[in-house]
């Protein structure tokens, strides 16, 4: 049973936008040697979310639409109220969506490659942005 | 530390509808033989997903009508009409609720028996039917 | 590779609340003296949910608002009317709502470290209380 984990870093620019990680997943994926397993990822973000989704950036933009109808940038919030004096804490939305996507996902590894579908790719999603924002993966298996 | 891994097919039959997969993730984690450890569930797909509840047919005509009133089939969605030719395509809310409801689940294995309460079957999400799906089964234990 | 597991108990008391396990789930991590790998949270149960996010109460009001809005308590559920002679089973929305935002969550571990990020606590939502409950931990790692 071997573990190997590494952080991926990123910036983001907007208040909310969807950035696929795939690519840096695999190369932490590659660096583990690991052949068989589960890959964890984990964002420790109580504002951002991670998910699997097809790489299009117009479906991404329909997909935060409908996260922004659930929970709105600009709601009746009591988070967003008590820290009235600050811009950086008008971010409710966001860890409301963020307990409803989650900051992590296990993803299948077998030969070494993760059991993703034609139409999976990995997305980081901000909603709370611009920041910058860490996403650990964890390679356990042998 | 062992690996087992299976695929389960089914063919869905109606546009969104709601399998219970639960007996056939048993079959697998029977002839794993591995009694103690993780099961992961995963779907290779971005328009059906993964969930444990209840078996009952009745409330899960009401989980579908949350969905849909989260993302209604017919939507205004840059996804769909850029790819208005294609009645294949009309699916970005399929693609929106597996962003929130996801393509997997870890379940925990413990001496043969997943740790699922009295009320809990898995339960297969199809979006964007009818189709052929997959779902990946792979256990991983002693 | 080893395996440690127990439960948590708690006794919720309202309708819908959120509970923050953070420390009841670290006091087993602790005991299972593992140090690396995988900390699987279950909940056996089909009416409530896991979480993670910070520990604001203020915040947990306007998540439970949210949650509300997606599956209101009182709806016009198929699950409610069939048991509509039962006063316990009103609770279409709380298996909706488990659906979406799932009873389980893997969070890695690595030196002892659960890697929670600072706004990170575990959180338990009871969507039909007030009952009791479990939540299993299962530490997997070496």
């Amino acid at each position: 049973m071997n573990f190997y984990s590494e952080d991926i870093t990123l910036s983001t620019n907007k208040r909310i936008e969807i950035i696929d990680i795939t690519d840096e997943v695999y190369a932490v994926v590659k660096r583990s040697g690991i052949k068989n397993g589960i890959v964890n990822l984990w964002a420790p973000h109580s504002t951002a979310a991670i998910a699997v989704n097809e790489h299009d950036t117009d479906l991404w933009e329909d997909i935060l639409d409908v996260l922004q109808r659930i929970a709105p940038l600009k709601g009746d919030y009591r988070h967003n109220a008590k820290y009235g004096w600050s811009t950086r804490e008008q971010n409710a939305h966001a860890h409301i969506l963020n307990c409803i996507i989650k900051p992590g996902i296990s993803i299948p590894l077998e030969n070494g490659r993760m059991q993703l579908g034609t139409w999976q790719s990995i997305l980081f999603i901000e909603m709370d942005g611009s920041r910058s924002r860490r996403i650990h993966v964890q390679v356990m298996g042998e």
